[in-house]
């Protein structure tokens, strides 16, 4: 729906595909009419994509989308592919054949995206305070109203947005872009081509307090976080999370790593490789998560666990002890209307009562 | 108990209600002594006002409160008024009747805000960033440090506080106000009467990957969003809450949706219209919400649902299902003395054991 | 691991335990070789730290860890030193014994963390917008880009984050740290010795709608927030914690709370002193909470409840009544692999059929 490119700017289908990296397209069918090679301005869903778009199936269930699809350009998977080739009338629309048509999408997304994307210049904003000792790349972008501290390092085609902040000794590599309002505690450091949205805060303290007897009664002394957060490359972060330095040793985010919007992880927490987290999820400090795991939204999960590679925590689920076996895990309140809910959940109260119940019953 | 105004600019209570629009006003009933049409400094709760404030009181419950104010005036429902004016002696304060005193308290806070409120001049601040061919309104107010993008749009009477960032594109329309420190990203529109306070970041990018088998194993591709946030007319947004774009289509807030703090919204979501979210709820994205629902504090609901119209969702309750019939939803786990609750939980492990004992017991 | 003084500046053990106040150390025993008075670059854990650290040990499972330092120092309570002086050979760091380690490591780490930081220089900075009629004592130090309103007082030695937003009348005490990107609405007050983490947003409105039939059906009547927020001494607010102003009287955070990030606080809410809110706590409007609690992750606590001193709430659990005796109180879903967890949530939707059932057949 969004149309990118003006059409005259647009590229035809065969270039387009040309520009695209990756060796995904198996073939392709030219549709009917003016769709034997047609020019493409943008990528719309099936059912809002316009003449001007390409436009994507990943599963036969949306075949009634695609009978309706307006989309000059379909990317389907050979078994679809198989059956339109045999429909009468032949579909007017252009396919191209891929057996990762939701991959393919991605990178031409991509494309469009760079195209759309208003030429850059490399520059500091004069409003920004850039520290002296600061290294800046030549090739970066500093934006209005930047702060960078002392002995800063930003790498080769960086863009420091609006607003951002970097304490001193922060490092960011190549590549990466901080939208505005980012805030970036001292010595953090982010590897290349990261993405950190708006009102992500890294390197805040921990929460961390000493009760203090020699103080009034309950009251808390600080502990000073002394480590920092080490974020990999190709890592994106939504906005408002927030990633707290270590207290001791670090706080560690490996390469790969896609996290969402409103994400807390704590203190000395270390995330394995590609692992996703999704929206709202807090981890408590010093706990370990594996590689190529995926962690649902508003999971909370415990501090001081270990959880190994490739597992997959339920969205909302509360985890309270370590996981080692890969696998999917769940632990959720099964929703109900309200009064249906009020009959049931007076039962959860009584259940080791109850099942004592029960076994008196069978002892009988 | 914040007394608003200096006593010598305050209104008397004739003026007052005629200041405040709505006719909701039924009838008022003078107080005694120095009463009977009263100065009216400020407003406080039935416990906390002073002599110079009015107070108001929505249920019977409260008349124990009612009995010690020192409101000089008090919003009553008429059966309150009923027993009021047969008590003897009569009570002080003078009464102002009223069937919804709840909303007529709202309006005539909404006129101390605006009295209270410091006289506001139409300006542009010198250390604004505002591009050229942006338009902004003549009598909008943009604070120190904001930047503002190409073609941005700014209605009349809008208020940009202080280091808010409005990406290329942006539209913000009439008579709204952003609090310090909002990123909008661009292309994302705003209607009038907007609030959005200090933190939104409305059109980060939604959580889109695609598994990339080319790249390291469990890598991730992303998914450009291209999508924008379109949100409509007398909308406020809590601090820190966050509405991501859409994927290919947008993200929507229908006109007079109410988010509290905290909210996380994901791409491809609809919310209807008069929808009211409380703090810390996360809606995954593609989901559609209804008209007049209400989602209490801290629930989750998952991706791809559809919420009809007039659902209300108690607070913490997780929804995985589309929920068509209008009613309130819950499901929360009751909450206990720790030792209670483990023995509870430990059976809820066993609950599908326990039924498959049950039904054994009743086959005997 | 992260050494923080560079050696030759680093105190000898016994300058640095002069240097920490408060008379925990009970005696000191030497270590063998250069560890007799060792020079101590900074703090480590265990495991992690290097010859010119010091480490400290709380609980006797860690002494496996213990035996394999390479710390120069441990901190040790006297049970460990009895069976450390027997030991043959004896260890080689020298030992504090201490009844508090975890807080005479706090302490310590506070000494370095002050030495560590670059000299303060009271200032305003020249981009700061500072209203003539603000109060700033001249000790403090105002960032780049802060905004601050009229009539704000800051106090001594207090230091305002760059990019901060200070309303009008806002008060910060004495000694006070607001890290960047802080906003603080107009007429809120905090006390000294705060700390406030970056995307902190102090007094924005409370969540207060009336519902408005005069308008369109279901529309919402926005209720203005008059009160405010005050914050006592000592207390600290994490990363993008949000805590709303009063409707009518003033949100309330007593002296040595201490709140983790993404935390919320509804309007007129009041916590007491020396009470712990982990990250991720929600806490719905006007309740009120006592002295010394500590609430887990993620936990939320519904509206209008009271609870009592000394209430420890287990991460996750959600409070829906008010609570009156101490002790720790939990309501968490119990989690297990996921086609058991929906074995057995089947069952949960039958629970109260369960009962019957277990009913009748004990009284056959």
């Amino acid at each position: 729906m969004p149309v990118l490119l003006d059409p005259a700017r647009a590229p035809i289908l065969s270039e387009l595909l040309r520009a695209v990296p990756g060796g995904l397209v198996q073939s392709v069918v030219p549709g009917s009419g003016n769709h034997t090679d047609p020019r493409i301005a943008g990528l719309g869903s099936l059912a809002h994509a316009s003449e001007l778009e390409i436009s994507f199936i990943v599963h036969p269930k949306y075949l009634d989308h695609l009978a309706r699809t307006r989309a000059c350009t379909v990317i389907v998977l050979p078994e679809i592919e198989e059956k339109l080739s045999q429909a009468v009338p032949p579909p007017s629309f252009a396919r191209v054949i891929c057996k990762h048509p939701y991959l393919l999408y991605a990178r031409i997304a991509q494309w469009f995206e760079w195209a759309r994307r208003p030429a850059y210049e490399p520059s500091i904003h004069p409003t920004a305070i850039v520290d002296p000792t600061a290294q800046i790349d030549p090739s970066a972008l500093i934006g209005p109203h930047v702060v960078i501290g002392a002995r800063c390092i930003v790498g080769a085609m960086t863009q420091i947005g609006a607003g951002c902040y970097l304490g001193d000794d922060v490092e960011i590599g190549a590549s990466s872009v901080l939208y505005p309002r980012v805030s970036i505690y001292y010595g953090v450091k982010v590897g290349d081509r990261a993405i950190l949205h708006s009102g992500v805060v890294l390197g805040a303290d921990g929460f961390g307090f000493a009760p203090d007897p020699t103080l009034s009664k309950g009251a808390w002394g600080k502990i000073p976080q002394l480590g920092v957060v080490l974020v990999g490359h190709d890592v994106e972060i939504g906005a408002n999370s927030t990633i707290d330095r270590g207290a001791l040793d670090n706080t560690i985010v490996s390469d790969g790593v896609k996290i969402d919007n409103h994400v807390m992880i704590g203190h000395n927490c270390q995330i394995g490789t590609h692992t996703a987290i999704a929206a709202c999820v807090g981890i408590a400090g010093s706990t370990i998560i594996g590689s190529r795991c995926t962690i649902g939204g508003m999971a909370g999960i415990s501090g001081h666990l270990v959880i190994g590679d490739d597992v997959h925590i339920s969205g909302g689920t509360g985890v309270i002890a370590s996981i080692d076996t890969p696998g999917r895990y769940t632990g959720v309140y099964p929703f109900a209307e309200h009064k249906e809910w009020q009959r049931n959940a007076a039962v959860i109260t009584q259940l080791s009562t109850l099942r004592k119940r029960v076994r008196a019953l069978e002892r009988e």
